[in-house]
């Protein structure tokens, strides 16, 4: 990797914990910010912003980088870090890192001039993050479901990156899996794969799932698709907001339905920090060698 | 199925729970006591002792019969039922089928005159009671584990039903399997299925485990064992007591370690519950048919 | 399925025997032309081009539907069938359906006034063709390397439909498997499926390959990446025409190369005339129902 | 390994050939009888009986050691190696490996007074060799299908050393399998592993086999059960003599059946010949060290 070897990190939950230990453990210098009340150990170096950024030619800053559009987003922080003027000035001088840049930008004009690499755009960190997402709800499903995962009729919604993680884990678990798609192409490759395979727009016709995983991000299961789909079933919704199932009907049918959300962090912070860092690495290896 | 058509359960968990609704949905007659503060749906009967006794051919107590060698494993119960001589004698005359036999007949010398069939020592019972017991550990390993089942590096101690089955489903998730046996022919299986093999007496030699599922009833994990393998480890016991893992040094060696015990019953009982069923079901099928 | 009944097949190889055959038994009528060496059975009427022409209204050419660009691939016929004028202005009225469209259109300027389908084109045609075309290549794997496949070090250049099923197939007979590609984004899925990914502009850097597959159409394996990757490997090349070993090459250097082309119609006709059988009835069901 | 660096081979096909070269790339010295006609690279040294006797401590005789009961069984000799009591009374003075151990001792009593080991005994053997075994039933199954093992329904007949690896093997291929078993037991361990089971004894009462594997040692496929659930399969039976196929009843019924006997050493003789080194080098590790 490259020759800099200085690693600022601001802000950001346990996925940035584990990220920052691990690239210590890597052998680079690592200073954080905004994460006051975590006890480090593998040598990250804890210190205030302006140390922090005297020391560092690269910064990371969280996934996403705020969620006020105000400060940085730091729930392990003592203080509020603002993502102002003076800050971006600052950090428009250093190569960076963040999640969800879009949301950045809109706090100063000055990150438009500042190099700036939105590591969760990147094909590497959605697709790996199918991973942790597919065993969070592979671990809601075993906690809310009475049966077991083997011998289980479930249904997964949708074949893009978590669709085709979640039903290759469940197939390998011991499930019936069961999986739509809109595309005949993606039918096929279903059908290859060892699953049954349904066009989503006909989910309706069928029932009998025990789990029925959603993931894809517009209203599949309403209260119409509900009542003839999952009458005894378990609803467990992946899709990112506003999500694809009704849960006020839901409720109504007396369906029991879950919404999980950001489940990378939530289960497996420490795999996720490790995508993140994986990410970065890449994208400094393309981009500065 | 045999022309008999009734069935009494007397007491349990939530596995006879679910047991007494999948016999009466299959088209049975069934009588329930000692299940009290479970409301039943599905055409299954809350009765008397006395009432089921009339009604019964088959009867079907827990597993195990008894916990405190007294009364009947009632935890649903608002009455303690008593395995006394009385009990014993009524019951005699009847088809029985209870799980712990061994138990059960020290409590009244009339046992010795009934028919009693023991499911749990059949072994489709044991068979298929891995696989709640093997993604009870599984939960487990996802709630504790701060990264993902898919690319960790397991370790299963053990190459019986457990360990056969547990195995395969980390391998379908994509774990990294390492499997231990004590004699070559099984090790020889554990290198064909992917796996690989190393000899229970020699895991002291090997380390770097993110995770260690113990399914051998003796002490394999010792204070030596683990501080040579299992340093930086998450380590689960899932064998029946007195277990395989010295947790007290596990504890002093700063190891996480989780006993995990009775699974079927905790994580899956419906899924337990048809297991029982099945079971007895295929003594009906042998015996009476 | 549409109300139309009746269909023609003119000429062909054992894929359009099975087909017709498929056809029959799907309950249509089915009448052939220029496949007269073959005795049919399941009720496939044999016939004359004029009285196939006055039964049928859906008529389906071979794949390719010429190969001399004259008259069609008829190689089970007693007789030269020509795709002239005349054949061309009595099949436009019919509803077409052939394999490699682009071909057949050069030998008649009133194909363009014909409605032909090509289900050679068609994703789920070329994605299902890969089954057989990935079997013939590990048949030919199994006739050829003096060792198990099971155990085996195998590479399979690019990830495309021949390459995800191959690297699938080859993986559920317990070979190690490697898979190139080029893109990142696909080099990160061969990861999570379970393979070693290489890129394949650097696939000269690895060798101790026991078998490596190509399946992409451009010269990957010339003198060089020959010598250096696979001196002691059987090669098997799948890509089409031009084909991407050079064998020349191979050969000089002692290397054992096979070029394997068109493999479905050769290992599996009954599933490649099933594909073909597939696809027009998918086709027919989105254009006419 | 042992101190002793000098291993002597007598007579055997290529499988002895291909451990002669294994043993040799060990780094061990091997000197080699009886085997004239082939070429050997890797440093094997040909030489006659007398030089070999003189020069090796471990004696490796053929799998079987004789096939006629009077020489050794030794395909690519110039000369016939006649087993009598001269080269037995030299022969018991070293440590001799063997396969068939009962054939070679009926031909001298001084064999009596040898150590001989019978690596066609051990467990490790027997189970390893099922995967030459099963790969070349799936490439006779290859040749002679006319579709593709992925979609083909199969019955694999017996649930031993090669029924697991066979039906496991085809099940990673996309087969849809049926499993065969005698024992409660091995039917509920082949409905965890996600086949269909049957009872051995009911297989009469099931059809629509694409391809059927005989592994059974004893007549399961007479003229009845082939007459009902044969019809329209592919037979292959891997048994050893005399087989569980009535092939005489077969042919008269128009169904396609093929014996296949002793397929490792015809499909896979490199990989036969590493087995027997690795059985080999097990006995001395167990025996010597």
């Amino acid at each position: 990797m490259s020759k800099i070897n200085n690693f600022g990190i601001i802000g950001g939950d346990k996925r940035q914990v584990a990220m920052a230990e691990s690239i210590a453990a890597d052998g680079y210098n690592v200073y954080v910010s905004g994460i006051d009340k975590i006890n480090f150990y593998n040598g990250v170096v804890k210190c205030n912003i302006s140390e922090l950024l005297s020391k560092s030619e690269y910064i990371i800053l969280p996934l996403p980088a705020t969620k006020d559009n105000v400060t940085i987003n730091a729930p392990y922080s003592n203080e509020k870090i603002y993502l102002n003027n003076q800050l971006a000035k600052e950090l428009k001088e250093k190569i960076m890192f963040c999640g969800m840049k879009s949301k950045l930008i809109k706090t100063s004009k000055y990150w438009n001039e500042a190099l700036i690499y939105d590591y969760f755009e990147r094909s590497e960190f959605s697709i790996k993050n199918a991973i942790p997402t597919a065993e969070g709800a592979i671990e809601i499903a075993m906690r809310e479901y009475p049966s077991t995962i083997h011998g289980s009729n479930c249904l997964v919604a949708g074949f893009g990156r978590i669709g085709k993680v979640l039903s290759n884990m469940l197939k390998g678990m011991g499930a019936n899996v069961t999986v739509s798609a809109r595309k005949n192409e993606d039918l096929t490759w279903i059908e290859l794969a060892g699953y049954k395979s349904i066009k989503t727009s006909e989910i309706y016709k069928t029932k009998n799932y025990d789990i029925i995983f959603n993931t894809i991000p517009s209203m599949i299961f309403d209260a119409h698709v509900l009542a003839l789909s999952a009458e005894s079933s378990l609803v467990i919704d992946l899709a990112s907001l506003p999500g694809g199932v009704d849960f006020e009907a839901a409720q109504r049918l007396g369906i029991k339905s879950i919404q999980a959300l950001s489940l990378p962090g939530k289960v497996a912070p420490k795999a996720a920090g490790e995508i993140i860092k994986t990410t970065i690495y890449n994208i400094i290896e393309e981009e500065f060698e």
